[in-house]
């Protein structure tokens, strides 16, 4: 039996409140302590990482530690959720972001309303955007039907590896992008560039759901040498498909 | 059966000391190798993150590996300890504490007794601290809950992430924040400061009792997909919660 | 039963096409925020070795994950794929790492198509390449008999420490060496310097081969402290020999 | 039945050859590519730890993954190796150590025979070395009967630490120690200052000895919260304790 729907929402809105306090804080944090914006942003992406492994981990068996509208609405599209459902998480997910972004202002005695002035706009922010979320939505796709038992440490590290490879530095969550907005700190986001974001993310995550439709199945390799392994420990469970 | 009360007391007192000298002495070694500040809290987060993983692995099994009057105050309130074993294990927490401290100092020829000079005062401060305890006690009691095989690394990550995202850089424990106020070096804090630190870190822990209570319970998610997985493998053990 | 083998290719093409970009992307990424050239190093390693705990635990269960001709060499030769599936998953390989390098571009705003003029040449490359090689295929080759279930966490700490410890920074992969020759980025490599990287990779693996034949055998140690753990626990499963 | 003798002195050779070129190796690359010294000992310790955590899993297995005749003496006095495996175990781990340096010198084209003119004495380094073994073999005892199939991550996180919280860097290995004094690079050691390291690590790992024999017991604790769950996870094998 499921938790009841107001512990999971309630889980959902702290996830997404601590997630969004750790990026934003820690890229305060980071970038008043120094001048080398690589450094910055290094000690921006390893908390970031850290406490994604930590709030998935903890969280993940009362609400499924979405907290991301675009991982929402793939499970809403794959029928493992009610669209009202996916609709409460949603509302949840933006209100503890944006109550994140006010709890790391507050914690670094800067003004708690503010609006984000730093351009984040253009064609290769928006593929990046697409390419990070791709990653992303699929990596939680194929994690769930072989390796669920570590899901939570593929979406930190996938973050980690996804703040250097994309221009964007990888937001991939409509929720934080907007929560980014409010803050004219070092992982803020000018509100105008929203939509796009927001665009590219989705959009990315649907290809993701397809792509992940078409390369996994109930097959396991038998063959190849490296992951060999981890199928045979983790077999796709069946059940777990059934809605 | 538990291990007899002297040997957990020996292994409280062991595990804060190396837990201190961590900090404490990773903080000396940064600060003198360079002068970039986010760099010397780089340094001083990851030995912090990595000990505590260590430290709570091979002497959980033995203590609890609490290392943290906060989570000891917590434990007894849950009725899993009594309040005497409570208040001697803090105080052994505290004297391993100062003991790593002046080994620190002693591995790095500076005096053995010292004060802080650091100020770390004010509401901001403040906030931060019971915002770091709040995460670090309620993911202590998530993982008791849902993950207790991967506690260790849990703590480590969190505080990681800590470091960065609060304006204190997360002190979060009453016993290294005392033996911190005997060392004048990177991660000091004046004397003077303690008493409202530590109100903070008590008041954070309490309101994480309270948040545990209302977000976990027994039933488990079986729709949203990123923790499911975690939930399957680890069932949350009724008779765990048996005082 | 194996998955399907256009599934196998696709996944070997994206896995390599990601591993790609992210190389790739996170060295441009690193070296237009930092002048330090050790930052930007640090900087391009770790979202590599993070990229490739994700892609071999999510990608493994389908196709083995090798993203890596030697790998696929190494797999062939020890009869565990026939030479013609090789052949094709080499192929994908190269054309997957071909298009990660111009996602990294696209992302980045770059040409598309370049050519690197970084020279990487001379002895002490190419024994740095034999080495970095042969770390890694005897790693794997160890980890599939004896630790499956972390295969991808060693082969990404491995890449992780062997980007500093050879003086070539560890390309170790005939098809990332090819793609990383089409970018005049951070982490390019002259055309011309390919092929002897690639003959002292593929000498590398082989070397690894006779060495991991030698040392790894189906009886346990028992006396031996460290590990003897692993080996309880992980005993060689001898059914994974049968080819 | 434990592999034949000469297997398991090739992995340890080989180990210490690998872990001892790691950190040489990338000593000397993160020298030449920075001038900050902290950044260039966190590019030290990052590969070291990397690399730690990936041969005591390969190699464990096979020969136990010692790489450190301070760790073959603790096993040696635990009777559960002869003495005179003891003896050439370190004599192995030495010629490997000694190995693992001239690659290195090889990779990074410098003269292949050095001395190292670093001086570390005095008593604040022989403390930190004392200190450091101490941690590190009570880490492996307390490992090996409570959570082995962790022990190389607690290896390797507890070096990642113990270079920065120790004055000397932490080497904490004879074996290490002898073959860094043949390397006049940032990882070095002047010869003069070897007896006095080495036997500050002996003296750190008997201390370990005995304090790993009083600490740890077959009963477990069941109240206290953070580490019982490792506990029940692994109960302790008593037949592990059989000789």
């Amino acid at each position: 039996m499921a938790p009841e729907l107001h512990r999971r929402l309630a889980a959902e809105a702290l996830g997404t409140a601590m997630l969004v306090a750790a990026v934003v804080g820690s890229g305060i944090m980071a970038d008043r302590l120094t001048d080398d914006r690589a450094l910055a942003l290094l000690c921006n992406t390893l908390p970031t990482g850290a406490i994604l492994v930590v709030l998935i981990t903890v969280l993940g068996p009362i609400s499924g530690a979405h907290f991301n509208p675009a991982v929402t609405l793939v499970t809403a599209l794959h029928r493992r959720m009610p669209g009202g459902v996916a609709l409460v998480y949603s509302v949840c997910q933006i209100a503890g972001a944006i109550a994140g972004t006010l709890v790391a202002h507050l914690m670094f005695e800067l003004p708690v309303l503010q609006y984000s002035a730093t351009a984040r706009t253009g064609m290769s922010q928006w593929i990046s955007e697409a390419v990070a979320s791709f990653g992303l939505v699929f990596t939680i796709l194929a994690a769930q039907r072989y390796r669920i038992d570590v899901i939570a440490w593929l979406v930190g590290l996938y973050i980690v590896a996804a703040y250097w490879f994309t221009a964007s530095t990888s937001f991939a969550n409509p929720a934080v992008t907007l929560a980014r907005a409010l803050s004219d700190t070092f992982a803020g986001i000018r509100p105008l560039d929203i939509p796009a974001f927001v665009a590219a993310q989705f959009a990315g995550a649907l290809l993701a759901m397809a792509a992940a439709n078409l390369l996994t199945s109930d097959a396991i390799a038998v063959e190849a040498p490296v992951g060999e392994g981890a199928a045979a420990i983790n077999p796709p469970r069946s059940s777990r498909r059934t809605p």
